[in-house]
């Protein structure tokens, strides 16, 4: 098999690299290790940037989207029983954020590859790329049961920070930053109306609470838990009671409960590979790099960088110039620790570290009461939440 | 010796203390264990924000800050051999600092105090406060070799952090919020115009490296070594080449070298003790909160202190109204508290933590970098350097 942009990873940044390409006229292989079923319900993010959605549509893949998407112009902060919000256009200029789940802009992308793009294989399972250096890399997969190779001008990994394209980086070249947090989020689902229109995120003495949703009759609710809880420990009345203690405001306002319909725990992590690409070989999103999810800015942040690829190679395609292909790794690493940097800053604002000391307690508070006190605070965390430039 | 309000500490703070009360006729004796030669040389801050500013021009104490006083429009941040101007005017909407030296500001106000002040005893040793929690307060302290008693409606305690005053809180009622930073500054005074017209900041891999001045013909340089270096280590050339590699911009610039005539080792520390009012007795500056120097908050925030207490007085002798007293540890704690915060912040901005992870390391570069790209982020250093509101 030959095609001139190997894609690893059917996730949203591979699916809509495979659709940018697809517009630019420019072929690409998809390889999915999982089942399209697998891939259109695994839950992760919900928060689409404005520049998200403007890539979303302007790629052809926002009809459903501009429809069913909801648009937030802010975000609630709630700490020592105070309400606070965050007024997104008010602050950036007119910026604001679409609700709308990373599910359903994959089903969306899937349905237009499938119809009108090019190859998109589930079942096939990257097993190395080879040859990154080299003028024709490739990639290994098996599928139905056999293996096969996949040659390429370019191999993009999009298959995460578990997948094989990043291990394919020479060691020697490769520099990791990392941090863990010692907590986690116990996320839910639940079949119930928000219980309030836009997203809260709750600093609390028993810890961190974040009220979501997927949709004006799903809600999406997390609690801060520590490290390596186990979800099956939490019953879902703990849960609902939790959330109320964690939400408290004092005037009345009310968590309204649902039927749970799933229960799970994300660890918390930071991590950066450096470089992103290695000879004909690039990485993308998780890949690369991983935030934790308190910023919601690990979709964006994938986004960003197949837009910067699709750029890239379309501009080398077009002109013959490689400027924009050469400098893809630090154009998107310099988009990447701003995220990097805003997801620890959100992280480190709203949790509750089990080893915090008292003056680190305080500072928090300070910090969160700095964002009420000064619109120059509160405009920095807007602009970062809302999206940094795709440039 | 009785007095309305018995003050500790002649530094700047209890100094400016009596002038406040002096100007609203509330009379006040001031003790200060060291003789006036001492206080009057001993090198602490030297930037003081637009609202300190005011505060001594309307005590009637800015004669010679103004004639003598360098404002400044704006500090420079290096790092990466690339410099940022933060022009204060710019993004505060006007707002300056002054650079002039605390010793200065020492010396005006004992010179109005010996002139038309109460009595302001140098040599005079608190012992202890006594009775803070009744009616009459005392002071008892030690003067010409003989023990004697300061009774008072009132005692301030400005004293600093190894004072009295503050041991006089019962320990069960206090409560202490501490962090220490594994380095401290090395500060030199040196007889060399400065070699930039404001204040530079350089972040640097071999660790933080400040440039000040104390006037037009006198540089202050500082740069972070290890916790418990001592100053006599460092010869003065050493400490030159060391300043020029920090300072490095790549562009020309030079670094003027001259004769230093002080050397001193200060450690850094952040620390609050709360409630800083116990009964009659009022912590104020350096007796209740210490801030590490990197923000040049410690003198500013004495003054607000000061300012907040003189206000609070005048108010109940006008009126008959405690209420201003009885808030006295609120109204100053939130400011404090955002001083603190911001302390810290520029602290750990700029200084090389021994300790610091690869990926620590990175997000203090995209910090800076954030200051750099975003009005908002660049705006909210600027508001906090200039000054936090002094009500």
């Amino acid at each position: 098999m030959r095609t001139t942009v190997g894609i690893i990873g059917a996730g949203p940044a591979g699916l809509l690299l495979a659709r940018l390409l697809h517009n630019a006229g420019i072929d690409s292989v998809v390889l999915e290790s999982r089942d399209r079923q697998y891939v259109e319900q695994r839950q992760r993010a919900g928060i689409l940037e404005q520049g998200t959605v403007d890539v979303l549509r302007a790629a052809g893949a926002g009809t459903r989207m501009d429809r069913e998407g909801l648009r937030h112009d802010g975000i609630e902060l709630r700490f020592d029983r105070r309400r606070y919000r965050v007024d997104f256009p008010a602050l950036t200029g007119g910026r604001s954020v679409t609700v709308y789940a990373q599910t359903e802009v994959c089903k969306d992308l899937i349905a237009l590859q499938l119809k009108e793009g090019g190859p998109l294989l589930f079942g096939a399972e990257a097993l190395a790329v080879e040859g990154a250096g080299t003028d024709r890399p490739r990639v290994r997969f098996r599928h139905q049961g056999r293996e096969d190779v996949l040659e390429c001008d370019y191999v993009v990994g999009c298959d995460g920070s578990w997948g094989v394209a990043r291990r394919a980086v020479p060691a020697e070249l490769v520099r990791v930053y990392e941090r863990t947090y010692p907590f986690g989020w116990l996320g839910v689902l639940a079949d119930v109306p928000p219980s309030h229109d836009e997203l809260v995120y709750a600093r609390h003495d028993r810890g961190f609470a974040l009220l979501s949703m997927r949709s004006t009759s799903v809600s999406r609710l997390y609690l801060q838990v520590p490290e390596g809880t186990d979800a099956g420990s939490w019953d879902d009345d703990a849960i609902w009671a939790e959330l109320e203690r964690r939400f408290e405001t004092g005037d009345g306002w009310r968590l309204e409960r649902g039927p749970i319909t799933q229960k799970s725990v994300t660890p918390m992590r930071s991590f950066v590979q450096e470089p992103m690409r290695y000879g004909r070989l690039f990485l993308a999103g998780d890949a690369a790099h991983i935030v934790p999810p308190t910023g919601a800015k690990g979709l964006n942040l994938a986004v960003g960088d197949v837009v910067t690829f699709a750029r890239a190679l379309t501009r080398l395609t077009e002109t013959g110039s490689a400027d924009l292909l050469d400098a893809y790794s630090e154009t998107c690493l310099r988009r990447v620790w701003q995220a990097e940097r805003f997801s620890y800053d959100m992280t480190t604002l709203l949790h509750r570290a089990p080893d915090a000391t008292p003056f680190e307690d305080r500072l928090q508070l300070a910090r969160l009461e700095r964002v009420t006190a000064s619109r120059a605070a509160a405009t920095d965390l807007a602009e970062a939440y809302t999206g940094f430039p795709l440039d």
